[in-house]
């Protein structure tokens, strides 16, 4: 379980992607752990939200579009999306949004 | 379960609602159910999608922000959001953003 995501003051950005998985879900666990440690660890990444209840919806959380294109870039990260597309996902859904405003306690 | 929300062509806005519970959840799903019943009904509510897993996400997409203040100002949702704060919800945070490109499949 992932926590509230402690992000900095607006504007950064948000990538929400949703997903619906198919039947086929052999190394999915193992890659999405490994895909959420490979992305903290990029420059400009602030923080992850994640659950799963049919749908499935993470949201990363980005200093920059920079950074957003340069995760997406990755090769590490290239495979995984290939497998995804080939293999786990039967659809999925991503947004680019420009945070401008939160509140919450 | 939602489906993955079948939205326009960007831009278009997000409100990124992730929260925890306390371990009141009294009347939590059935106002759960009738918020999202009555955001659908909204000027400008172009779909949502929610999952909890421990944290609960729930993004509701909107076609302009005047659809998001006004949704933020219902009465019934309101009082709902009172309720929230005071029983149901340990910790929150709102996030609004803008979506500016999106793709899937």
């Amino acid at each position: 379980m992932t926590p509230i995501a402690s992000t900095p003051k607006p504007p950064y950005y948000a990538v929400i992607f949703t997903s619906l998985l198919t039947e086929d879900n052999n190394g999915y666990g193992d890659m999405a752990d490994k895909m959420l440690t490979l992305a903290a660890a990029q420059p400009g990444f602030l923080g992850v939200e994640s659950a799963r209840e049919g749908i499935g919806i993470t949201v990363s959380y980005w200093a920059d579009l920079e950074a957003i294109n340069n995760w997406k870039a990755n090769a590490e990260h290239g495979e995984a999306q290939k497998l995804g597309r080939e293999k786990w996902y039967a659809s999925f859904k991503t947004r680019i949004a420009k945070v401008e405003r939160d509140y919450g306690f």
